[in-house]
């Protein structure tokens, strides 16, 4: 591997996470929030110490291998999430540091996950981070370098990354030049959060309240800054603009940009967002027919039981957790509902989590090409998608991409068995950890949280954030023998 | 499809069934058990008077394709199970069909999820034919026609035939001729359950149980014919015996071919069989330290928990689902572990269930290759077993064999929550049958039984069982357009 470059990326990713951190200090400042201000100010300097030599590095070779890709993103995410997670434990706020570290990789990796008991007690400062990991891990933060760093810095490598920190099967360039690419997509996400907290802001939401919201909205992460979620915000308006940004977050944003460059027949083309919105659609109705049907809290109305499936099923096929309700209650048909769309989760290219609607899309054509290569046996099928023809190393690495998955998930929900809590919250937990929703069911569910397992259990689920956020291989490879053998 | 020749196995299938009932028909007569008698009687009439025109079905063209294998496979353990059932409600002692329907299936698939409470009380013949059911399920009805048929009667079908019957990703032929095959796999299969009559009646088992335990072990069934399974005999030794068969017949067939015929080189260079003892060592080893540690009932000493331990991971890995204590009650690990050997099942053509140990071995490997391939992307990487190279359309058929299941299963809990029992019971339940491994967890655990689901949730699970028996493709078929259109 190429140490040099590979350094100075990580130093490039410690500055950026370093200047990240001001607005909370500032903040920790006016609000006179003393601990958390040592905390943050203490960080941030810590980071500019050990990220600014690396700065210096002239790496000669510039060559770069996709595995570098890989490596250079694994170690980033691990190394943001220990330096992210200091200032929860020195300013006292998150005591003990290894639910510092999970509330931190479940931040950075969009997950929403939560081992606080109590919330809106702790400073100003604190929840502003809490909710901004969000939206620097919802768009990737090496993504973000790809956009502002100097062409020279190993541009040979740029592609890799994209590929290994942006979610999905297939990830291509918008435009030609990588750094257009990146600063694209960083400027739609930009403007869709600014937008969303100026809709809450006419809504009568507070400002604060909005930055942080729309901040676990747009990462489709999760984190709410009131004990119960978004509850606290008694208002229909507020909830359905909440509903529609999390769907909106968790459609591919090269769509984002066909709408941009007016190309609406691609975007309407898209095999991925009409099986999405088709998915989101059937969810909805069902689980409010159910919930209405069986007569649950809030939903006494066929209308009350439509808005709440709908947000409920936007806050978990987007991946970020939020509730307005304790689903947790709701009928198993419903809750079962919610279970599979925990695994499919939002679109590639979105920043959302799970496996992915054109994965599950991929996936059904090739048992369908299956059973038509039954009947038919000496007939070639192609898996189209949106058209297009899926080549086969795409359709091969997505069924490899599932068995690794549903492996992971397996050998997961073991490990954490060991703390001996019951199937569902045992079973639920790993699957809101790995799809990086947030809450699960029974114990872990909308109103629970994660307090209660042990360090290696958290530690466990840490791994797990850590593999779905960035679609296993990367963090695999890092237990690769022959990634360490070579050296250049 | 070829319309004639479909109908003329069909009718076989009918007549052999009808020949099968009559030992348990004897039974009936013999211990006077009148309302059986009637039931049995009745049954084989009808099976002699509906199936038998259809053996005078002269067909001219002999050309089958593999889908007509598929049809004529599913088809026949449907309507096996059909007419399989009315014993159990012509008598009385399951008086509604779809229970008794779902017993014949759970029966046939060598499922052993029972709809009964009591079983002790029922008459001696319909416990005989509970069992058989199992016994002839486990090898596969067709395939013994296949052994008995005289060779006119559409020798292109067999080896189609063969295939969809049969257990794994892979399967051949032991001998060139197919009738041969067929009549050695029927000849170790029977000698191993004669063997095994023996050993229990030696220790001491009364003649009729040694029978009926027999048959549910030699198709890794799982149906008892006491409340408390295999409890009731109180004898390390008779539960040892079954422990060994039941891992025995958890073996690849070919194994013991091999070893009747003196290669044991071969048979001790078989991937799977190593990986499968593999597996079977490391988790009764987890299993006993886990119990024994948390000092579970009748575990007290480590032998006693270790042969616990070794009687429920043969159960569970083997497929079969019978207890010698009610697992249910066991720390969430323990658990676990028997919830993934349900999974993995037992090896590729032996009587059990289950994913296969072959198909996971290639689902791990080809995990491996696509890690493989992100470090050296131009290398091109072989998925070897046994030393063999396995052809990538075998790999892709895995792939896609596991979609497929986990999709299937997936659906087939969501169906199952309309029932609203708690996620445990209900996952476990799908898990269980589909596997064809009989007791699941909670309310479906070894202490449990499968009465309290709707008509619709025992309708899905008997889908389940035939789904998993016959590995999905045969039944998914059933529901092609393309099955249909085509006429000959």
């Amino acid at each position: 591997m190429n140490k040099k470059i590979t350094l100075k990326y990580l130093g490039y990713m410690m500055v950026i996470e370093g200047a990240f951190m001001l607005p909370a200090m500032l903040i920790a400042l006016f609000c006179g929030e003393k601990a958390a201000l040592f905390g943050f100010a203490g960080t941030i300097a810590l980071l500019f110490v050990l990220g600014g030599p690396l700065l210096l590095l002239r790496p000669q070779n510039q060559t770069l291998y996709a595995k570098d890709g890989f490596f250079i993103v694994a170690l980033s995410w691990i190394v943001l999430s220990v330096f992210g997670a200091l200032p929860f434990t020195v300013s006292g706020a998150i005591p003990r540091y290894v639910d510092a570290f999970f509330e931190t990789v479940s931040g950075f990796t969009t997950t929403g996950a939560s081992i606080l008991t109590e919330i809106e007690s702790l400073p100003k400062s604190i929840l502003y981070w809490r909710s901004f990991t969000h939206w620097l891990g919802g768009m990737g933060v090496l993504v973000f370098i790809l956009a502002i760093i100097p062409k020279s810095a190993g541009s040979g490598v740029s592609l890799h990354i994209l590929r290994a920190e942006s979610p999905g099967p297939v990830v291509g360039k918008l435009v030609p030049k990588m750094r257009s690419t990146a600063r694209i997509l960083y400027a739609i996400y930009f403007a869709m959060t600014a937008l969303m907290i100026l809709l809450l802001i006419l809504g009568g939401m507070p400002l604060f309240d909005a930055f942080t919201i729309s901040f676990g909205t747009a990462g489709t992460g999760g984190f709410a800054i009131t004990n119960n979620s978004i509850a606290a915000y008694d208002s229909y308006y507020l909830q359905n603009v909440i509903t529609v940004f999390m769907l909106l977050f968790s459609v591919n944003f090269n769509i984002f940009y066909l709408l941009l460059s007016k190309e609406f027949r691609a975007a309407y083309k898209d095999t991925e967002l009409r099986v999405f919105l088709g998915i989101v659609a059937a969810s909805i109705l069902m689980i409010a027919l159910n919930i209405w049907q069986t007569g649950q809290e809030l939903c006494g109305t066929f209308l009350e039981a439509l808005h709440h499936s709908a947000f409920q099923v936007a806050t978990i096929v987007s991946t970020t957790g939020f509730a307005t309700t304790d689903f947790n209650q709701w009928p198993m048909f419903s809750k079962m509902i919610l279970m599979l769309l925990m695994f499919i989760g939002a679109s590639a290219g979105s920043t959302g989590g799970g496996m992915k609607v054109s994965r599950v899309i991929i996936l059904a054509k090739s048992i369908l090409s299956e059973i038509k290569k039954l009947i038919h046996p000496n007939s070639i099928k192609l898996v189209r998608v949106s058209g297009k023809v899926v080549s086969s190393d795409v359709v091969h690495s997505v069924n490899g991409y599932f068995a690794a998955y549903i492996a992971l998930m397996a050998l997961s929900t073991l490990c954490l068995s060991l703390d001996n809590f019951n199937f569902e919250t045992t079973f639920s937990a790993v699957v809101a950890c790995f799809n990086n929703i947030g809450p699960g069911f029974d114990m872990v569910g909308a109103a629970g949280n994660y307090s209660a397992f042990s360090d290696f259990g958290k530690l466990v689920l840490c791994a797990d954030m850590l593999l779905g956020r960035l679609e296993i291989f990367p963090i695999l490879l890092l237990f690769s023998p022959s990634l360490w053998r070579r050296t250049k």
